[in-house]
């Protein structure tokens, strides 16, 4: 098994990118490819000690920026650490690709350079939301602003598949995000979603009030990629509110500083929980091909752990077991929808 | 000034009802209807002194439940106290209606009783977001789960107004939910609602992302009723999460107990900020008489705020300002949207 990295995408590349491969090297035995400016990875691998013969560093030229265009940039930027990995992936020459670059980008190089699953209409980013239960995950997280019926049934499908394989959740639980929990709730795209994923093999609870989302009862939250985008972004700043406000608080005063000081441990432990470097990066679901995509402000282990991520979508043949389903899907229910 | 109260409406109905009417009458010396059973309020009204010539009570027969079925309940119990008290609005008897009650009934009986203000395709429930910074209000809350852009437009315009006449905010910001803030980001109905109120009077500072929305950043937040509703939910829903995981890390052990003892009160002030009672209720906008739908779970204070709440709307001539200004729109932004 060999995984290439894209060694300068993302806000800490290369230094958060080189001590991620260090840590998979050393941790999980797998071998490594990076992309990337050669003299400057090399300088920095050259810090730590691992397996060299697990490393290849392969030279490129140029770097998509989180500024660029994203399907201008991969069809421009040939040279970039990120085209050129994902090329080596389409040659079979990796068997997966994390980056923590540009979003769009890597969107877009996986849709064109890879292309989609044989029957699948829209690939979906797959990104993960701690939960005060442990972590749910959600798709469409923002590949799809606009979607049809058809799409949330897919994602229900993938989104089962990989909670399973990657995650190890029996008979993962897929919800819809939605106003109530009632059938015939919602918007025109959740009714009829409803009735597909009903009708589907997944283990569909229904669906999902957005109040009961950080509660964590669902493994897989689907919904178009514009409600996703939302719900994850929301997510965080709410959290970032309440917790901008709590050091406010604690910053009051003698006493509430005291107090603070004696929460402290505890606080970050419960601030760990709603971490996202635990859980590594957002698979890209229905390309051929696996692709992670680690946050921007990835660190060395969100490196790591989007790495372990595409270890065990590669063991667990995530990629044949969507084209399976997708493909045992009787025509007339995506005819009509 | 009249104001009617659906004194059977919400979960701690009458008597929560009752105190926030005798407050609203001690306080602002307005006159109020309520309806309801008689037998019960009067009973109910006893306990408290206030001016007995400010209080009608007006005896209804009926209750429309939360269960209920929204259209059916308006259209069947017509002796209930949210009918007759909508009635009493649309004959000129009273001139707001303030109601705890189910929210899908009071939407469906504003809409069909008072009905439309000429020109506004959708009317929408304005709600308040509680953010670090104050406040924003966010329309459509959820009446309306499928949008068109002209329905936005329109959102902009009564919430601006709104929040000018009610909240006296000069100039109001509005700002469309979207997933990135860049103009062209986002699904077709926010990319072409931003065309809409790029050319409207409001003033319009484009768009603003999920994230920033608990930082209070904008006075008036646009988006279709399906989003609204999952925004207002979900922000509910992870601060409760976080609080109940504040609650267990600060019963922890005696240390983190000691510690929470001491930032009890400010972290108090610090949930109060987020208390929805602090800021009544919400109004649908865009229907022929004001209509301010209280929380469900309203408190006397909450019930109170509401009714302050009319009062400034009816002051402020919010309906005729809506009317004004929806009527000088030019028909050629309107038809082609």
């Amino acid at each position: 098994m060999k995984i290439v990295v894209d060694g300068m995408g993302g806000d800490n590349a290369p230094h958060s990118t080189v001590e991620g491969v260090v840590s998979a090297i050393n941790e999980f035995g797998v071998d490594i490819i990076i992309t990337g400016d050669k003299a400057l990875l090399s300088e920095a691998f050259n810090k730590y000690s691992f397996d060299k013969s697990k490393l290849e560093i392969i030279n490129t030229t140029e770097v998509i920026e989180n500024e660029d265009k994203p399907v201008k940039a991969i069809r421009s930027k040939k040279d970039s650490s990120m085209v050129v990995g994902i090329n080596l992936v389409k040659q079979a020459k990796a068997d997966a690709i994390v980056s923590a670059g540009n979003t769009g980008a890597l969107l877009a190089g996986g849709l064109f350079i890879l292309g989609r699953i044989e029957g699948v209409d829209r690939p979906a980013l797959c990104s993960y939301m701690p939960t005060k239960n442990g972590m749910s995950i959600l798709l469409d997280a923002g590949a799809n602003s606009d979607c049809k019926p058809r799409n949330l049934l897919e994602f229900g499908i993938m989104g089962s598949i990989y909670a399973n394989k990657v995650l190890e959740i029996d008979n993962p639980k897929v919800a819809i995000v939605n106003v109530g929990i009632e059938e015939g709730k919602g918007n025109e795209l959740s009714k009829k979603s409803y009735e597909l994923l009903k009708n589907s093999n997944v283990n569909f609870i229904g669906n999902v009030e957005a109040r009961d989302i950080p509660f964590g009862y669902t493994d897989v939250i689907v919904c178009d990629g514009f409600t996703g985008n939302v719900v994850l972004k929301l997510t965080e700043g709410v959290a970032m509110s309440i917790f901008s406000m709590l050091k406010e608080t604690f910053n009051m005063n003698l006493k509430t500083k005291l107090g603070a000081a004696l929460v402290k441990d505890h606080l970050r432990k419960m601030k760990d929980m709603l971490d996202y470097t635990e859980y590594g990066g957002a698979p890209l679901l229905g390309v051929n091909g696996p692709v992670i995509k680690a946050h921007g402000s990835s660190n060395g282990k969100a490196i790591k752990n989007a790495i372990k991520q595409a270890i065990r979508f590669i063991n667990g043949n995530v990629l044949d077991e969507i084209k399976l389903t997708i493909n045992s899907m009787e025509d007339d229910i995506i005819e009509n929808s």
